[in-house]
């Protein structure tokens, strides 16, 4: 971590960029970014450069512009632009006269400081200051502020101009079919935008510094309009604060309210909405900050950049949508939600915010219309989730990407229709938040349907192998997409059986336990005539089971395959995905190489699947096998290896998961961060190195803390409790904020403990 | 004249900026834009900067994006980027380390040229020349070059990025719905994008200097084609060739055809097919050059700024299209025709290219069936032609426009309503034609029907005014735009005459001397009946006549109108439209107050209309009320007072309109040239100061020389044949350039010549 440098300072952590380096600048756009759940901002400059990528997207505001497109989440109008002109002179970072340069990201705030001394020719020196954050308080606003001192030299005039500019496009598609501009009072700027089923509003208020206005006017060019503000500095000093307020409902606010809000909200002013928002964060960082004694700074800030994302990309409002592959942070993967949330995303909620979990598992549930459809027009029953789910449930991926450079034919993408893994996941999601929480009115009113269309879907995917006498699930997709059209795929073959095994469970248990439930359930999705078919599936479904060699084959052909030779060349290479430049797509398919973990995620997801020993095994012969092409494969082994006890194996890949966003690789995350990664920060160092599980009822420990770790400190809501967790080296403590309903049962090295007020377990 | 500097050198005429201004770079790239009639390219420079606006324009390639959006001459994809990286440094003009720079516009030829210094730090000195020009041999070719020189250092590795941007929009709108990029054979990058109605595609071979290059590579992003060229300097240079050939040919040319052609054009490298291309345009020049003795070199520059432009506008492939009032120079409306097509371009190309004129006339001709429509839609009758057009006879023009800024409700746009005089406008340039070449061809597959179908308009919107006892033309916008819904506007009423007499004329004409064709008319339009419809119009149409005073009312209202207090305070404003700071829309509508020329313009078109004392005196009465706030009003005035033999206020109109598009003003031209200005150059000159007009036969000479010119040179082809003027102080000789088939009737000092071959007349 060199481009970004981190400081401490008066409750605040910093990430910082000192100097102006344009080549960094949409890396920087997206890991500063302001997000709030419900809007995230590019951190881009105030004012225009050479090479930017301005953005702002909202949650759920998806639009397919054309027929041959993709739904994508459509990049706003921008609010982020605004133009200095000092004595006639117009100020540009990229132009001559920058004297100094500091973009600077407070995680703990989210707010956005970004401080410039511009020398104007002949005029003097002056300091600039743009500071903004988007609002946890209210989800709507987003509030900045451009602040320009004279430092020396007599200047006289200072024109802002800023406003809103719908002339914002996703890399040149616009979406707005329609959009109308106007100007309220001579003082609030609003432009409406149009999507075929979805309205952007965006509301706005300038307020300049008492004395310093000197005239005002507003412009409109096409779809956007604009406020100029001609200041006159007092004690050398001109601050313009903006205050916005965005929203996307049509019938929803009206335009009164939202100018009532926006009103009141130009009135608190930027200290006074800072500090409202500053406390909701403290509230987030008391429930979701991990507290390490014996990680260096930089690590530190790492970890809380993670979780400061995943507070940006939260749905904490709705229900509506999830969270997408870059959050809200860029157009990467079109905003689309993958498996990434699920599995990598959907632990740390679960434990920390499980309103919020549950509500990504509502998202699913309301897209069964979706994943059903798509499940019958592949010809299979239930539901088969999206591989790509915009804000719907139906199949987003395009079914042709990158073109063929040379035949100029499209590729195939064969994710959409191959990988079928993500409707088990989502399914074992469901049942982590039912063991969690125990929220049996969520299952009842949305997860067991889930389940039961989940296993469906697994049953009549299934086809009978008369050689093996056995079902298998032939031609799909792993997690590892290094290897394309395989049969049997352990990941996907586990993960299918465990869901058709819930589902089974949960019908059998309903009958017994809940009839009307049951009857309810069955009245609506006709299961009972399925249960048989479960039964036969679970009892005749192949599952690779480890060889003499004790290796679980990750599918039945992988293991005949011959190994890359000299794979460390590519391991270790700065080039991501070097081995394509080595090898044909179609070479690298028939050998045992593979892109990200596959059989390591299926043992982190099932940790007690094997013995410990064949778990080690296979941990280990997969990941010497693997470039960690993928983003999610650094994490992944960073907790396999943290629970299988490889404490070097793991730091090395934890230290390189901390900084997938952040490193000095000027070229990646441009296009928005990597959430998945982000996530799995946290499922590595409390699956992976604090050890914890929870599994039927009990509370797993087996804390493997790097050696250099004193101690761990965190917090998890287990059934609406939450407990505090401080790991030691020599102890565990466990402190309960609540009295729990029923005690919680502790298991730590093969003994049992109860859990009511504060525990304390002294290890070996 | 100051930030345009202008050079003669070896058959060349240079327009010239010295110092990269920011400022001026939106100005300077429509003003030395790249035309060929069939593609117009904005002159942005080769490398990104903070403020440019790159655009590519081709005729016809219209698109309505949006059910509430207009339709536009759309934004294509970008060939003029490129990026350039010495040794690791990327070389960006905004940014620090530029040297020197010179764009250059050769008007004779229509090369670009855009050289820089740049200093590398730490590296070195180099040199970077790219030159540019849409080529007039082939249409479909653009051509360009970058060459890099080490000036000095010891500089290895240059990388030259480059391709196709289809990410372009018109301001934020995209327009393609579909795009494919592909690359052929390692060495043809294209990039096809379909319109609903129409295909845009562009292909493109780069060239590399022999020995320079190491390695060559493409890259597709969304709708974008690149390569990136690893060049080694040869003895300190590198050259790259890009040669690209842009169609809108779906079912014409197809890819194998349109490859040859590249590959062809390719081979023939930048130099061979300027060579070319600039032989095209010696014929240009030899044909529409104007030539003064007494002019200045930058006056000589101005006219032949305005006859480049020209040449760049005007269709000479097709008659699909027509004219746009931004040329092909911009997005300024939206790349729309208007009546300045017909009353201020169509003139020179009348005179010189009597063929592309006849071709805008076809096109014209193609739109009667949206003429017709538009005159149904209003309650009327024949054929009302569109204020804006695209590239049909439909009304382009957007019925709500700039919305108040205040309100946000949209303010109604009257134009396309209202001001019916385009109409007429059309019909007199059929008129021109008719009498100019003779082509009784023209006339009866297309003239005779426009000029019918105008006259039914005519009559069918003409009311009986009982008061008056007359027809009158009531609420329509003539001319001057700062009087709107007005009763018997002079223009209107006088060009609607004349269109209706002309109708009856040819009609009565036909009836007695073609029966044939007056038949086939009559079968295919009716208009036997519509004959004692225009005699009674002809007879009962009221015409405002000059009063006691000898003015001729405007409008049923003006002359009762108050005069604005203090008018030169507007006439020398150097911001247009200042009177609507001082005055709302709804005051300046009841003053004796004129946006630009009305009655003026009349008394252009018709000359001898009045007697010359009336002439003179309305030319006065209303410059003196104008503000000159379009830019059609100085060409007009400039002539009309020439004409009136007011050479000093002509003169200064002159000298005004000369620099109407290359003054200094940075934010004039932003959005595209000025097409009818510069038109009105060359009726200012050859009506006005030359006092040339050729009408029933009868070629008239009234020169009004400006008094510091000495002689006065140019070419008209007056019914089929080249004649060439020399106007002197002391004498005027006419030489025909081919033996015309009947003698060519002269008028000069009341005195009737005859010229056959050379006529010389001395002047009183």
């Amino acid at each position: 971590m060199i481009h970004y440098q981190t400081e401490k300072e008066n409750g605040r952590l910093w990430f910082r960029e000192t100097k102006f380096l344009p080549d960094y600048e949409l890396k920087t756009e997206s890991v500063f970014a302001q997000c709030n759940g419900y809007m995230g901002v590019r951190a881009a400059q105030p004012f225009s450069l050479v090479e930017e990528h301005r953005g702002m997207f909202l949650s759920g505001a998806f639009h397919k512009a054309y027929e041959d497109e993709v739904t994508e989440l459509v990049n706003c109008p921008d609010l982020t632009w605004f133009a200095l002109e000092i004595d006639g002179v117009k100020v540009y970072p990229d132009r001559e006269g920058l004297v100094s340069f500091e973009r600077s990201l407070d995680i703990y705030s989210g707010e956005l400081i970004i401080h410039y001394i511009f020398q104007i020719a002949g005029k003097g020196q002056i300091e600039v200051e743009n500071r903004r954050f988007a609002s946890m308080t209210c989800k709507n606003l987003f509030v900045q502020t451009l602040k320009a001192r004279v430092l020396d030299g007599d200047i006289k005039k200072i024109i802002v101009k800023t406003g809103i500019n719908g002339q914002m496009t996703n890399s040149g598609v616009s979406h707005f079919h329609k959009s109308i501009a106007r100007v309220y009072e001579k003082e609030v700027m609003e432009l409406r935008s149009e999507l075929e089923e979805n309205v952007v509003t965006e509301a706005v208020v300038c307020k300049t510094s008492e004395g310093t206005l000197m005239e005002k006017e507003f412009s409109l060019k096409r779809r956007s309009v604009y406020g100029t503000y001609l200041l006159c500095p007092n004690e050398g000093c001109v601050v313009l604060e903006k205050i916005a307020f965005v929203d996307q409902a049509e019938n929803g606010i009206g335009t009164k309210e939202r100018k009532e809000a926006l009103i009141e909200a130009a009135e608190k002013g930027y200290e006074g909405l800072f500090k409202e928002h500053r406390r909701k964060m403290e509230q987030f960082w008391d429930m979701a900050r991990i507290r390490v004694e014996g990680m260096s700074g930089e690590e530190e800030a790492a970890v809380c950049f993670a979780q400061y994302h995943i507070a940006g990309m939260t749905p904490w409002h709705t229900n509506e949508s999830s969270i997408a592959a870059k959050g809200l942070t860029g157009e990467g993967y079109k905003g689309h939600v993958f498996w990434d949330t699920e599995i990598f995303l959907f632990p740390m909620l679960l434990y920390t915010y499980p309103e919020e979990a549950k509500r990504l598992l509502e998202f699913r549930y309301k897209g069964l219309t979706g994943a059903r459809k798509k499940a019958r027009d592949y010809g299979f029953e239930g539901a088969m989730f999206p591989w790509e789910a915009g804000n719907t449930g139906e199949e987003e991926t395009p079914l042709y990407a990158a073109l063929n450079i040379h035949t100029g034919k499209a590729n195939k993408v064969w994710s959409g229709i191959k990988e079928y893994h993500v409707t088990a996941d989502v399914a074992y999601a469901v049942d982590q938040y039912y063991e969690a929480s125990g929220d049996w009115k969520f299952m009842e009113n949305c997860g067991y349907e889930i389940v039961f269309e989940a296993a469906r879907f697994w049953v009549s995917c299934a086809k009978w192998d008369d050689k093996r006498k056995a079902y298998g699930i032939f031609d799909v997709i792993g997690p590892d997409e290094y290897t394309e059209h395989v049969d049997n795929n352990a990941y996907t073959n586990y993960m299918a059986v465990n869901c058709v095994r819930m589902a089974y469970g949960y019908a059998e248990k309903l009958k017994r336990e809940k009839k009307d439930v049951f009857c309810a359930l069955n009245q609506k999705l006709q299961i009972e005539k399925d249960l048989a078919r479960w039964e036969e599936f679970l009892k005749k479904m192949y599952l690779p089971v480890p060889g003499d060699d004790g290796i679980i084959p990750q599918d039945d052909t992988f293991l005949s395959k011959p190994c890359i030779e000299n794979i460390m060349k590519y391991k270790t290479s700065q080039i991501k995905q070097a081995v394509l430049l080595d090898y044909s797509r179609e070479e690298i398919v028939n050998m045992q190489v593979l892109k990200q973990a596959d059989v390591v995620m299926l043992l982190n997801l099932f940790p007690r699947l094997f013995e410990e020993e064949i778990v080690k095994k296979n941990v280990l012969f997969y990941e010497s096998r693997t470039i960690h092409d993928s983003s999610l494969s650094y994490c992944a082994h960073a907790q396999a290896c943290a629970a299988i006890g490889e404490l070097e194996l793991s730091w090395n890949f934890f230290q390189k998961c901390l900084v997938v966003d952040i490193d000095d690789n000027p070229h990646d995350s441009t296009d928005g961060i990597h959430a998945a990664s982000l996530g799995g920060i946290w499922n590595c160092m409390i699956f992976g190195f604090a050890g914890v599980r929870y599994e039927d009822g009990i509370l797993y420990l087996a804390p493997h803390l790097p050696k250099h770790w004193k101690c761990m400190e965190f917090c998890m809501v287990l059934e609406g409790v939450r407990v505090r967790f401080a790991i030691g080296g020599h102890k565990v403590v466990l402190t309960c904020e609540e009295e729990p309903d029923y005690p919680i049962r502790v298991r730590m090295n093969q003994k049992e403990y109860v859990l009511k007020g504060t525990l304390e377990i002294v290890k070996k």
